[in-house]
């Protein structure tokens, strides 16, 4: 008999949960507030409180549950131990453990939300299909989710996927949020591209569609489709440093799909005119054939991937 | 009962083959030619052949026999489909089916030489006790294998840890044997941290012991260790190249240890003053703890991965 499972996504400000059939229909979808509060200590305990009212509510006994996955912000290892998630209080603890005690036994995993949502794109998203992907979110920041033979690489402690973070430029003067200086997401994420589009415009006296009061991502890109000469000029800087850095990742992994997600993706296959061709440039040959997708589940690739966890 | 298994490792010149119970222990090793002519249509069988002889001579039955793994030079995916070999004249097909059927039956998996390599040194090497691993080899080239939770990450078309294609520099004028420009191996393989040395001697004319008809890898870090001026600045700009590729290899997938081999890891671990400082800086902070170990097998890292391949 077919059965159920639960995604979670652990997101700052809500918990995303998906009530999925295990072939990947979903039945429902519903959100609760995120309360971080005492180290995040009622975080699992409100999400699992939620899961346990549902299944009362439908009628669906725990043997009827697969399982339940939990998608959330900082490094998860291979075994759904967080090391330390800021956004949300926690320190470190292995969270299918204590999540699968609150929901009565019940099996559960973790993963981080970037790797989970790459997993989502792959079970029913952009990368359908493919079972070698890496799933690119440009919004606020860059995330980066690696799956390979349909499986999250986590890495050793982890930080796998973190692509945001890797270096890409060597003048850099102002720092990333990790510290750093010229991360990948300080150039490709929607405030990178606006800062990318701002350096632009200061330096380069010519009329643009995209002198506005607060350039955005958007801003670029729409001026791009209208033929703005400046606006293409960020968007081929933006492709250049996407392209080469992407490169660089399918020398290690050698994918068959880059999806690319987050806000800056509504922008459309244009995208693809300036990454595909640098990313051709700089890639090594064995691994030109590698597709560009657009992601295609939103903010619900988290609890796609979340649910395909347990599945796995 | 104890079996045995058959690690071969196909090179350009000849066929390296060894005989191992499977847990680790190597039994006897030996080589035979590698004849390339007519498409290397003799390779396996040749190999077959000996390996069957060798079976024959110890008087080891097909039933004690595990599997027999190959590892060879060229893009093969996860399924031991080799995609055109062109050291060996080999075109597409699939290693393992051919080469099972020569041995009568006997289980066979194959996988590219580099990554076999990595998976020899987590076996028995410098990687001992970690699942996770990187693996690159400083020779004539750069190679690399990513063993991820045991496996190697072979990728969708066998081009999985190609890491000495990874893109590094971005004014280079001189071409590397992939045909891309600025290529890792282009500076910190054997003959590229030659060539490093050369532009340093002929940029300046401080006295070094470097000045001498051949520079070579050895040169450079034998002067390193007497202290010597350029030497020293060679080995920086060596370890920042690398260092900061390596640190962008973890961002994909990090590992807890990076395997260092190929005739220049034979300076020893001073490479190791050059290159963790430089990952350290360039790497996202949860990927610092990466260790750094020099291989410990050397040329017979091939035959122990080869093994293991069958093990898995």
């Amino acid at each position: 008999m077919e059965k159920y499972c639960f995604g979670v996504d652990v997101g700052g400000t809500s918990v995303k949960i998906g009530l999925f059939k295990t072939d990947g229909a979903i039945v429902e979808k519903w959100e609760i507030p995120t309360r971080t509060a005492d180290g995040g200590k009622d975080i699992l305990p409100d999400t699992a409180a939620s899961i346990l009212n549902k299944m009362k509510e439908r009628k669906i006994g725990a043997q009827d549950v697969a399982g339940a996955g939990v998608g959330a912000p900082g490094p998860i290892d291979g075994n759904g131990t967080v090391h330390v998630a800021v956004n949300l209080g926690w320190g470190v603890f292995n969270i299918p453990q204590v999540m699968s005690e609150l929901l009565g036994g019940i099996p559960v995993k973790a993963a981080n939300d970037a790797n989970v949502a790459a997993l989502g794109e792959m079970w029913k998203g952009g990368g359908q299909g493919c079972e070698n992907l890496v799933m690119v979110t440009l919004g606020t920041g860059v995330g980066g989710g690696i799956i390979y033979e349909g499986h999250i690489i986590s890495g050793s402690t982890g930080s796998g996927g973190e692509i945001g973070h890797i270096h890409v430029k060597d003048d850099e003067t102002i720092p990333c949020n990790c510290h750093n200086y010229g991360c990948l997401e300080q150039y490709t994420s929607a405030t990178g591209i606006a800062r990318l589009a701002r350096e632009k415009l200061a330096a380069d006296s010519r009329e643009s569609a995209m002198r506005k009061d607060n350039v955005s991502a958007k801003t670029v890109f729409d001026a791009v489709k209208t033929g703005d000469a400046l606006a293409i000029e960020v968007a081929e800087e933006f492709g250049e440093i996407l392209g080469k850095a992407l490169a660089g990742v399918a020398g290690v992994v050698n994918p068959e799909v880059f999806v690319i997600g987050g806000g800056v993706s509504r922008a459309g296959r244009i995208l693809f005119d300036f990454i595909e061709k640098n990313y051709k440039k700089y890639a090594f040959v064995g691994c030109h054939n590698a597709k560009f997708e657009l992601a295609t589940l939103g903010n619900d690739a988290g609890i796609y991937g979340a649910a395909k966890l347990v599945l796995e």
